[in-house]
């Protein structure tokens, strides 16, 4: 066990720690909202572009639809805020009835928690004193924040720095399910929880595992067959955690490609759920219960508004967003109205758009909604999304975590 | 000829275009500068990360080196902005001899002139008629401000609303080189040149023309025969539009690959170097005149910092560094001081290395250096750079026009 972070340490480093508290993103939010309410009531159509457009009808369904599958089951869910990296989105996911939020760092969950979400999971690790410091300062002011640990060294240096800082903090144990994070299941999985319960200053609140592979494996039934095989090893560790007599109040995991099948896994608390709000082409291909062709589950909200530049040569339309207003992720974006469309997005400035048949014929100047391929690095391009009902702009909606990878 | 775009309009527009233009930068420099004060003196090692660090001895070297094989040809040095979209650096760029900047949108064109610098090449064209009265607002604050156009149309959209704002604006035509933008060579652009150098109020300053597809040519000979190659068409043109008496003082292109080769092109003028002050592992690997196998004639000043948050298997370390810190080009990225390892930077959230030999063993909370496979993606994420020297945060870099795709 590491004893090497004591008071001293722990104060030389929340003073670090604390300075970069200081910055308040209300400010930043402030200005953006302040800067671009000239554009409120305006068309879509007039944005000037690239820029990023949320369908506020289709961001309404979804909020309600994922809870439709789960009513009675006694799953929650959850939502990972890093999809959308927007205080006004998680609250507006709170206020559909989301037991809490997720988050991937901890700048994300400082913005979120100093936002007014009250409840946040942090999904990743902190690892390095300061940012354990830091963490700790954050659940001192703020009760709802939970921690992920991993190892056992982990959750020593969290120890040390919730004594230091006189407190008592919310842990799950992260599983390994991909061998990207977690602690590998059975038992060091189980001694793991054991150390984070015995452990004074850590109170243990259950589990999360999240199987990042079978998110988007095609087909329902495929999915769910693989969802449970992956998770057997995960459901065994669950079940040995529980008869020791561990409080498994959370057993947190799945996604928008799985959140329609998790509750049938035992134990299991809530999904976290982060694309279903806006939707993407990696996850409208899967497919769904309903529909094997399309995940037609939620609505495409999210598309980015752009122009054509230069339409020089037949059967080929450029446009000003390449990757850096779109993303390099496959498969290529969806252009909304014209399904022959292929949009490459491989150049930095430049969008491609080629084609064999159109319905329209366009000219420069015209402008195109695109349905992006993968949702979530496409919103951490942009500061605010424009939120858009009956192709008009109802407001604006801060990404007060952008870039907050940290 | 468009009649459409009348003083009235004119006025509607830049109404628009002035909401927008209210917002400065530099406020948000002065907060983001302030809010990390506190880390200038700092090892690197004791950042946050992900961090992005930019090594300022590398960085001076780099400033230099550009100019020499250029030094008594007569062409200069105008660096795109677009790669760093910092105002500091293009500054220091400014000071080490370049005949002004390129930028690639109106946004990042307002940010460098706003923030000091006089000379700005936008090389995207503007094609909406608020972003063009947008344009011409910001040519009237700023003289050096110089405009691209490549179609008729979009020329005399142009000469409209520079006569709305009651100015005369500069221009060069783009000439299309990888069917990307630009008009084609030949007489479609000797006729947009005329057009523009008779409307009175455009003036006509000359041409760029951008070959995207020779700049990772593997090899200085092969890069040099295709880069003749691929600009025959453009030189064709160019004598065409000088034979006809028009203003050729601008004939720029090029960039970090083909910036020591650009010279041997007739009448050309200066090159539209990017990456040369960072260096990627794209650029690394092309190869250069004095050395083959590894261009070297900059330095790679450039670094993401990450941290291991993970090591549960062998030959295997997870990062916090993935696709919203890093990017999704290719090659992988480069782990300072450790070659055989392979950085994959597919998933968002996390980076994983994988490798067969490592020169020490890594543990949980240990902090690497990697070089990006492509720089611009990636600073286009980030805030600010830390600019280090001696391995000690020396100044914070605010990344201005992060976004700024518009």
């Amino acid at each position: 066990m590491s004893t090497s972070f004591n008071r001293r340490k722990f104060l030389q480093t929340s003073a670090l720690a604390g300075a970069s508290m200081l910055w308040s993103s209300k400010l930043h939010a402030d200005q953006l909202t302040d800067r671009l309410s000239s554009e409120i009531g305006k068309s879509k159509w007039e944005l000037d572009s690239p820029a990023l457009l949320l369908d506020l009808d289709k961001l309404d369904h979804n909020l309600k639809a994922v809870s439709i599958p789960l009513a009675g089951t006694g799953v929650g869910v959850r939502p990972h805020v890093k999809t959308h990296k927007c205080p006004a989105i998680a609250k507006m996911q709170v206020d559909a009835g989301a037991v809490g939020v997720c988050a991937a760092k901890l700048s994300e969950s400082e913005v979120m928690l100093e936002n007014g979400i009250a409840n946040v999971l942090m999904t990743g690790v902190n690892v390095t004193l300061p940012k354990i410091a830091k963490a700790m300062e954050l659940r001192k002011k703020f009760p709802g924040f939970i921690q992920a640990v991993d190892n056992p060294q982990n959750a020593q240096d969290l120890q040390d720095a919730a004594k230091a800082a006189g407190i008592i903090a919310d842990v799950v144990v992260d599983i390994d399910v991909i061998r990207r994070s977690g602690v590998p299941t059975g038992e060091p999985a189980l001694a793991l929880a054991q150390l984070v319960d015995k452990l004074p200053n850590l109170r243990f609140r259950g589990i999360l595992a999240y199987d990042g592979g079978v998110q988007h494996v095609k087909g329902f039934e495929a999915r769910k067959t693989r969802a449970h095989k992956t998770f057997e090893p995960v459901v065994a560790t669950y079940e040995r955690m529980k008869a020791s007599g561990l409080n498994m109040e959370i057993f947190s995991g799945g996604g928008t490609g799985t959140y329609d099948m998790m509750h049938t896994i035992p134990g299991f608390t809530d999904v976290q759920v982060g694309s279903y709000v806006f939707m993407d082409c990696q996850y409208l291909e899967i497919g769904g219960a309903k529909n094997e062709s399309l995940f037609d589950d939620f609505e495409a909200s999210l598309t980015v508004l752009t122009t054509i530049v230069n339409n020089n040569y037949p059967n080929r339309l450029v446009t000003d967003s390449g990757s850096k207003s779109f993303t390099l992720n496959k498969p290529t974006g969806w252009v909304v109205g014209e399904p022959d469309f292929v949009y490459n997005a491989g150049s930095d400035e430049y969008g491609t758009i080629s084609y064999e048949k159109s319905n329209k014929s366009y000219k420069v100047g015209d402008k195109l909604e695109v349905i992006v391929p993968h949702c979530d690095p496409v919103v951490n391009l942009y500061d605010v999304m424009y939120g858009i009902r009956n192709d008009k702009v109802e407001r604006i909606l801060p990404i007060l975590a952008r870039g907050k990878s940290q």
